[in-house]
């Protein structure tokens, strides 16, 4: 049987692969590292790079556990008990604003009573709109998807868009992805079904990001651009603190902050009122992220 | 006795006020302003200065009406009803990090059953801690509440401490200043002599912050004390959007996302761990923003 170790080792075995390739696709920044534990138990390795090509970047591992508090419970829906939760978290802010802001996560969940589940997601965030980063973006997501389950992609690609949404803009974070929460063993699957989509999504992750940098980092961009890509990365701090429930989780429940806020840009700014020119690039970008979107309750 | 109409056009004589002594104060931005009203009913007057001292300033004034959703009427421990809201709303983003940021909110809430309740508070968040404007700003604070009622103060000023504060960080926002909500017909004051205390509490705003710019605004820095606002400023905008009871209530309540965000900072950014040199002005500052605060649920 699948067992917590073998989860864990694997989620390692992920951090140190992904910040190969991405230190290989920066082609000078590297990782530094902090191990850290966590007072109640467990720990993790928060990995950032400041590079040339990747102005910050994050790729966190954790494995923690301890008692849940009730607050937290109660939200879940579970008993009251000891948990186990490891993942992997990345966000990536390039230096460039015609390369893409990206974020990933693939996590565990266990409680003492035996209740487990899979979560995790991959979802693009643009300065710029292409067409042809989103259908690329998509369709690699897809084949990952397909390859497990059929219904995944079709289920996890809204499920994405109602995630990454900002209520009081009525706005998309991005351009979507996949989100998926609870994959226990629903649906005619079990733990070692869904652990090999997971894998799966964790390693879609470095080919599908080295390919949109490479196809964008060397386009040329001004001040205009630069000035835009500070409004958008001011966005995407507005979805995180407000309404990213995995900030949320770590913030309620006494988690190390420098790495759940790992994922918070450089230089993000904030203009009252500001609209971009009609026809314009950035207007064409807002367009597509407000997008009609079925806000669903999770 | 004292109208809904007599407390808005106090509220607006009171913004025209401040903003003109912002203006005289700035000595070359001017405000300017977009109306807007609430599709549940009211509206405000949002006015926004990009100065030569003030680098984002807003003031806005509201007076808004309509039936409260259950989700806050619940929060609020009121009963269900129409309410009226009215106030001012201030923040003042400098230029200089040698001046400090500025908050400051006065507001009336009423129901339909007859409930009514003054609030409001000035806080100060200096990029750099000094002892003197501390020491200035709170002797300004208390003269005001001793004029009405010498247990305000000592009850406002911890009010501030624990509002404005960062659990995540344990660190409070700035050096406080006094904060008060629920003030009704408790405690042998009544709707005049609450009106009376917070209408201080208004005109004490710009013969406090005009004094602070002054004696600030021509002192030198440089690229190092730049840096370390746009951190300052980072931790700004973690208090408003995980921390801040009025900009989730705005936020949840549809309000007018371009009023409620005014406070968001133009330039902010975020250093993975950073850590300031030990003895350092930085250091020192943070040191004093960490002091013990007593976390009171509120």
């Amino acid at each position: 049987m699948l067992t917590k170790e073998e989860i864990v080792r694997y989620f390692k075995s992920l951090q140190d692969d992904i910040c190969a390739a991405l230190e290989k696709a920066d082609g000078s920044g590297k990782f530094i590292e902090d191990q850290w534990d966590r007072p109640g138990g467990g720990g993790g390795r928060a990995r950032v790079i400041h590079g040339e090509v990747l102005e910050k970047g994050g790729v966190n591992f954790s494995a923690v556990h301890g008692t849940l508090p009730e607050k937290i419970t109660a939200k879940l829906g579970v008993a009251t008990g000891d948990f186990f939760a490891a993942g992997v978290s990345i966000v990536q802010h390039p230096v460039s604003p015609e390369v893409p802001i990206i974020h990933m996560n693939v996590r565990y969940f266990e409680m003492s009573n035996g209740t487990w589940w899979f979560g995790g997601g991959i979802d693009l965030t643009p300065h710029y709109h292409e067409a042809e980063d989103e259908a690329f973006f998509h369709a690699q997501l897809k084949t990952v998807c397909d390859k497990h389950d059929v219904n995944y992609y079709p289920r996890f690609a809204p499920w994405a868009d109602n995630y990454f949404y900002l209520k009081h803009r009525k706005e998309t974070r991005g351009i979507g992805g996949i989100f998926f929460d609870r994959l226990g063993g629903q649906d005619g699957h079990d733990r070692a079904s869904r652990f090999a989509f997971v894998k799966d999504v964790g390693e879609a992750f470095a080919p599908i990001y080295t390919h949109l940098i490479k196809k964008n980092k060397d386009k040329p961009y001004g001040d205009n651009e630069k000035k835009w890509q500070a409004l958008r990365r001011g966005r995407y701090v507005e979805f995180n603190l407000v309404w990213d429930k995995g900030t949320k989780f770590g913030l309620d429940t006494d988690g190390r902050t420098e790495s759940i806020l790992m994922s918070m840009p450089p230089m993000a700014n904030w203009v009252y009122n500001h609209t971009p020119e009609a026809g314009s690039r950035e207007a064409q970008t807002l367009e597509r992220l407000r997008r009609p979107v079925e806000v669903m309750p999770v």
